[in-house]
């Protein structure tokens, strides 16, 4: 069985074709464009998002880019590609995967000898960007889809899906093997306050591809397990830190202890590349956002005026409410600290 | 220092005048009347909403109607008073205050010996149930207060709040003790998906009495915690069964493991009236409702179409979770069993 999912960005001779996900869920609307400026403020503006998403997205835009360059000089074209370069790279300010995919590029580009060789270094990196990102979900998929069974309900919070990705996602990538293996999945989504993530893109996209789902408000989880409603719990990551904490959207810790005491497995599928031997939990500042992003919601004030929203747009899940990660190498299960840094060293 | 906060019903020289909660939090509106006709609407409507807030009301709206009872005979004005009674109880189908309090009235009306006798008992019983109603609150105020210092922040969700009662609240009345005491007392409210209850009402109350409130999503509970920024939690209770279960709005459950978790006292303030002796937490079903309830905010749908939602309204906090249940008789302590018992029956 074929997986029947859009791509989230494609590259096609020499364009980019990306759905516009502003315009989810009620419409599957494409952007096509051979302009990188058109990328740059699909970044912008959100029509894309999704950390590895918006990393591929910069790099086929640079490679839009460099077919455009106009000069013949190796040394002009690389300055043309260093200003597309800067202009993708302010479009989200705090995006590692969007950095991460310039320096990329830009990195290809300066071992080119010639202005022709430059296009295609660029061109080259950038579908393999776009191809690792998506063999990586495949490779999540396929360890994470051992573990449902036939007639399983998998719960999962925002969206570490498809659209966030090149393709497959991460937390859904396991759901979306066990489809293409016939096996039937059914997926509750938390809706995920207060840009509603879960209900607009994850229950999109699994609909989409034929998976029964249904979603819940976030104050639900702890009545659907009550009721038996899950079986197992696939959450995406931002970071995982080099003492084994989970940090992710907010939900994803109560979900956690909710899993915890009713014997529900919880699972972070993560990419090792999300794994940060570097920091430990103590070092990470888990951001606050504007009030507004809360107490407003589809242009209707929720509060009395002057009353505010405090709002952390992350959590943390301690080690011990983390039943195993799984990677694209593998599924590591405690200790964690030995086997993490083992999954991320070999 | 005296509360600050209007009353949410109360009964004034042969009129009812009632706050129109659907014009919170933007606009303090108040329904005033003479027709118990507009009582039953304002019900039907949830103009006027939170169960005992609804039995003080249909209580007065019997007083309304006893005051304009037109026949001098008293088995006339019986069926006169019947008949509101009647199209009152019919207003919400599941509402016990409201039966409740209307037998009560009904109850005193039988008892008297003249129409002018039965104009006055039924009044006098309507006034009556608004304040106990009111003093046990009070009560419960002043023993849950105790728990509060200066400067602690109170978490808790929905509106178990004075406008859901005649006047205090439930959840609410240790904070506005604390109020009146002198202690700067601050409030996290759960916005409480899908009515956003803890949003547009709680936060309005809080604010109107000059308590400083904040809001949080639903799925915040845990960062919350995590970065120390509560001390306490108060929440309502839809009701106590007998093997000491309390079943809340959901949310109610997750937070009260996040507090475990993080040693923070998780008390739910229970009027005695609420604790139900005759059935244990597997008798007791959760109400299932619309999934239109959840999917639209609005008039936004926020899922695809053919995406529904799965929609418990209350869920089930189970006894070793809660550190006391606050009640009108004092606070109730472990073994919950023998000593919810105890604070019944006596």
């Amino acid at each position: 069985m074929t997986l029947n999912l859009p791509r989230t960005i494609e590259w096609i001779d020499g364009k980019v074709r990306l759905i516009n996900q502003l315009k989810l869920p009620h419409k599957l609307e494409f952007i096509e464009t051979d302009d990188y400026l058109r990328i740059a403020e699909a970044i912008r503006k959100m029509e894309i998002r999704g950390a590895p998403a918006i990393g591929v997205a910069a790099a086929f835009g640079l490679a839009l880019a460099a077919l455009k360059i106009s000069s013949e000089r190796l040394e002009e074209a690389l300055k043309e590609l260093e200003k597309a370069a800067e202009i993708l790279a302010s479009t989200r300010p705090t995006a590692v995967n969007l950095f991460w995919a310039i320096e990329r590029v830009k990195k290809a580009a300066y071992e080119a000898r010639s202005v022709n060789e430059l296009q295609r270094r660029v061109i080259e990196e950038a579908l393999k960007i776009a191809r690792e990102d998506e063999e990586t979900n495949r490779k999540i998929g396929e360890y994470g889809e051992k573990l449902l069974e036939d007639g399983d309900t998998v719960i999962t919070v925002c969206n570490a899906g498809s659209l966030a990705t090149s393709y497959y996602g991460t937390a859904t990538a396991p759901i979306y093997c066990a489809l293409e293996k016939g096996k039937v999945v059914n997926v509750l989504v938390m809706e995920t306050r207060p840009y509603l993530q879960g209900a607009r893109l994850t229950a999109f996209e699994l609909k989409t591809a034929g998976i029964p789902v249904k979603i819940i408000t976030d104050n639900s989880i702890g009545i659907v397990a009550w009721k038996k409603r899950i079986d197992i719990a696939f959450v995406g990551a931002d970071r995982v830190t080099k003492d084994s904490y989970l940090v992710n959207k907010i939900g994803t810790y109560p979900l956690a202890l909710v899993c915890k005491e009713h014997n529900i497995p919880f699972y972070p599928a993560v990419p090792t590349s999300t794994i940060d031997m570097e920091h430990s939990i103590e070092q990470v500042v888990i951001e606050k956002r504007s009030s507004e992003e809360v107490v407003n919601i589809y242009g209707t004030r929720i509060t009395p005026e002057g009353v505010e929203a405090l709002y952390y747009a992350f959590d943390i899940t301690p080690p011990k409410l983390i039943t195993g990660f799984i990677t694209e190498k593998g599924i590591v299960y405690p200790p964690f600290s030995k086997n993490l840094k083992r999954a991320v060293e070999h």
